[in-house]
């Protein structure tokens, strides 16, 4: 497996562009490759959505090309060499994929070590085994949730911690974590907005800048600093299904 | 069609007793009937939660009746007269209410005016044609994200106004319940904690104290008012899978 990846908890983070905090290893991930393959189908304007990440990447001097503009999208897939899945509606995003045919084929060219990965948001979701713990509305409806499995591990991106001042009465984050917990025994990183993850072979190590909680079940949440190497976790042994 | 519904955003309002601010109207819907049958498949702990609400409804001499104590769940919806769904996630809710293939027996049922339906959060959304405008994770699988379907339009439980102080990038809401309207055209009442639907027969009434957003396709949202009368929208046309 030589898995090389690059999940990135946003794009966007507060009082900065989008993708400025992670410019620098945007850039070491892409390791002098100028052509980069975007999967838009996490919005519903796949054009606009291409325009704004070419431009969010100009600075790096990339090319980007919208998978949607293929005649066959599975075919470009076959060719390319970095893939970047844009965040947005994690369920519209899955079925999109799922009708394009594109799950197999880009989780056996990653593997394989001929395809780089780089996603946001539902795109770093969709790098996990399952769609199971993000934040969505299930606006359209997959025909499963199973996604990518780039790594064995579940992700919670936008990771938000509770706000001990809130009237609301609805379940915090965390609550839902645990509830994913009770009904699946799978580690989840609650990675919060300004963070990534960088996976080569079998190596992974959590960047950037705001860190991420790891929820485990029957456990304690622990805190994990930006810099953690985080290498144990591509060991895990996951158990969808599996209630406590 | 009988339908005589009660559908609560919430049990719990910051400040107050679960239940409390809607304690009259729960009793002005169960109308003198003394047993209910209650369905906790929402939360993990079924025991526990059934004497929770017990204790909610004592203040109104009710006698509550987990649907999980039950050797066969569909003979005792066959011979109820009032059913309470209570929140929780909605997926473990619907995964529990299909392999107890409770969905049609129940529909009927209301529908024949045999049988009363009381809900609160997901036990709310689960009242809709779909679950696609949950909060909750889809932390399960359920085979189909068709629900009861006893109103026409959609609800979204625990309405959260936009936080014009917040830092946190992902979504509002209102941004979720949008990207909902890009690809089904269906109403979606957006409830706040502390209001609840009141249906009698052809009759919907919006109650409490807090008031709803009302979202529909290609329109400014609407603020609704306790006391407002909904029935118009009992005669939505609903079209799911609908691409604007």
């Amino acid at each position: 497996m030589q898995n090389d990846l690059l999940l990135l908890s946003s794009s966007a983070v507060f009082g900065m562009k989008p993708l400025e905090y992670a410019l620098d290893v945007v850039k070491e991930f892409l390791d002098g490759e100028s052509n980069l393959l975007f999967v838009p189908y996490a919005l519903a304007n796949y054009d606009s959505y291409t325009i704004r990440v070419q431009n969010m990447l100009a600075p790096l001097g990339v090319a980007v090309e919208g998978i949607h503009t293929a005649v066959n999208p599975r075919q470009v897939v076959e060719t390319a060499r970095v893939l970047f899945v844009g965040g947005g509606n994690s369920f519209r995003l899955l079925k999109a994929l799922q009708e394009h045919d594109l799950l197999a084929i880009v989780r056996k060219r990653v593997e394989a070590g001929e395809l780089r990965y780089m996603g946001s948001s539902a795109g770093t979701n969709m790098a996990c085994p399952s769609l199971r713990t993000t934040n969505d509305m299930p606006i359209v409806q997959p025909s499963s949730f199973g996604a990518f499995g780039l790594i064995p591990f579940q992700i919670n991106p936008h990771y938000l911690d509770p706000d001990p001042h809130s009237h609301h009465q609805g379940e915090t984050r965390a609550d839902r974590i645990e509830q994913f917990l009770e009904e699946n025994d799978v580690p989840v990183l609650g990675m919060r907005e300004g963070c990534w993850l960088r996976r080569r072979a079998s190596a992974l190590i959590l960047g950037g800048i705001t860190g991420a909680r790891l929820f485990t079940r029957k456990a304690e949440p622990q805190e994990i600093a930006p810099g953690t190497d985080l290498s144990w976790l591509l060991e895990t042994r996951a158990l969808f299904d599996w209630r406590g």
